[in-house]
């Protein structure tokens, strides 16, 4: 199979390394010159195409790695320059499918959104790791006018690297990330400026201190990097839209409970939310079922090197963790979520070592 | 100095036991006889009291420990059976110190409101444990019939605990944790649910896959236990329902911003928000500045172990950790809060051991 990527990123070069790795002859190419002759100098990719048409012409699978806002224009070059099938890999995926088929109705077909779940730290071509799709979740976009082998074609490379494709219609995918990403985002950062309004200034600042691990769990995506998102907001701006009314409209409703001291819909709420968030399921190479362990910990050095340790000398890969201030103070928690499998013998060693756990299956 | 405690339960417990050690003759009661017995009987209080008076008169300072609900009527009878000074634990302040004012003009000025921000996950006098006050935020809330002596009185034992004393209005503190605490859980509670609902019923669950680390997040609070919160939302209500309506006001305004395209305004909130979280205090013994460590690390067991055991072997007390999802996938990166000083030597161990950290100072 002759494949190519178009916009060698943190996303196209790591997909370049995966695809070499795995024996593929890949083209490369990115309007900056520069990073396509770095990566072709690293491996990356086999070869540097010289055109944006020399690596689409006489391809089969094209795919594009470009910034989401120049992903139509860049497919509808690419179809155009007979590549017979291209996918994409941006986080927006409804204006970008539906761009597509309204300006190249007959080829649209050859044409599969699709948006890996996957990301790094690093950005750029310096953060290209081959190793980074694999246990993530894949999400492809067909339409009802997408081309089956099209689809087969691209679900079948984006498996070989050890991703699960997921199919979902362009707007379900969108609004789904609306959901659970960006109204995420929007939401931590407006919190945290709330809080930090109400302190007030520097002299009032330490009365931020009351603020424990809840509120530092809920605004820690704020700390992310804020350049990304005026363009992902103007992207999928409706989904965005549409989602924070739904927030909106349902804090309203909470809050006219806790007007209303309507304690019996308060707690039928937050049942519900605990059950929703309890069965979330876990991204990753893992299988489930999950158990999480919750171990109460003293706040001083060697204790989570020695409760770590533990698990990786029998084996135990720790799926997620984190030190969780349970309440309001400084005492910690330390949360584990491990895979079932092992996790009786993972106990007997804390038992051993004078750790209390408590553990909890999770889906 | 003679001291009492009125509801021997986790915070009383703890109590208990950290001014036993101290030295101190503690008096204990509770309205529940089996718990009052066994507090005596592990050594947490030094004498059970024979009823609310017996354990308030006579004692210069008597800590009411019971349900906030039931905190007015407590302290009432505790200055009425003639304690010096009497302080309480409970998680909001307006309601109670008014109650007491209101009922008791002529001795109010020896009530000094409080709150430790400590908590554990254990539940109960199982939980108690004499450490639990050391390096918490203890907030008192005098008001302008405070008697000095009363609430240095306070001040002075609470500061023996090894906590950390902030006086700020009783009013100021309601507002404070339903903006850092309890909106929070709400709004998180909500987020889940309405994640939850928009990825459907069984059949559409594994959606819930897109739901990376932020998310993940920004929704571990709702998964705590739901039935304190009815009793927290009735007592704090106005503060909450004023907190929740500048909330929403702020939403609206974003999402305003989101369907308007204006990318400068959505980065200038985004910024100001990160800037906020960044400078976000540190609750907790260890005294600042502190470094943020981000380090990538692959997916696999002992990675942690070998990371946390490096800053254990050179004394360096991991005040945080968290692995991060960074963006949308499976690999993780390791975020790590450590004290500025002996973070150089630890990063040169994690250098040596091939880890590749990049680190930032926070305040």
């Amino acid at each position: 199979m002759r494949l190519s990527i178009i916009g060698v990123g943190l996303i196209g070069g790591s997909l370049g390394r995966a695809l070499v790795r795995n024996g593929h002859d890949v083209s490369g190419f990115d309007a900056n010159e520069e990073r396509l002759q770095s990566a072709v100098a690293r491996g990356f990719v086999s070869r540097a195409a010289s055109s944006l048409a020399d690596a689409a012409a006489g391809h089969d699978i094209v795919f594009v790695g470009v910034p989401v806002s120049s992903v139509p224009t860049v497919v509808i070059e690419a179809l155009d320059a007979g590549a017979a099938v291209v996918t994409d890999v941006g986080s927006v995926k409804a204006s970008v499918v539906e761009a597509v088929e309204r300006a190249r109705p007959e080829t649209a077909p050859r044409f599969v959104g699709g948006h890996p779940m996957a990301g790094s730290e690093q950005e750029g071509l310096d953060g290209a790791d081959p190793d980074l799709f694999e246990g993530a979740t894949w999400v492809l976009t067909p339409t009802a006018t997408t081309d089956p082998t099209a689809f087969t074609a691209v679900q079948g490379v984006v498996r070989s690297l050890g991703a699960e494709v997921v199919a979902v219609h362009p707007t379900d995918h969108d609004a789904l990330v609306a959901t659970v990403s960006h109204v995420p985002h929007l939401a931590a950062g407006t919190l945290m400026l709330l809080a930090s309004e109400q302190a007030g200034s520097a002299d009032r600042g330490p009365l931020l201190r009351l603020a424990a691990g809840g509120f530092r769990d809920m605004t820690r995506i704020a700390a992310g990097h804020p350049g990304i998102w005026p363009d992902i907001c103007v992207e999928n701006r409706d989904a965005i839209v549409r989602a924070l009314d739904e927030y909106v409209r349902a804090l309203v409703e909470i809050r006219d409970r806790v007007a209303g001291e309507d304690r019996d819909g308060l707690l039928a709420s937050l049942e519900r939310a605990r059950d929703a968030r309890t069965n979330l399921p876990i991204a990753g190479l893992e299988e489930g079922p999950f158990a999480e362990l919750r171990i109460p910990v003293p706040d001083r050095p060697g204790v989570l090197a020695e409760v770590t340790t533990l698990a990786g000398q029998i084996g135990v890969n720790i799926v997620d963790l984190e030190i969780a201030h349970s309440s309001e103070g400084p005492e910690g928690v330390l949360v584990l979520i491990v895979p079932m499998r092992g996790v009786e013998q993972f106990e007997g060693a804390l038992d051993a070592a004078g750790y209390r756990a408590s553990r909890r299956t999770i889906a």
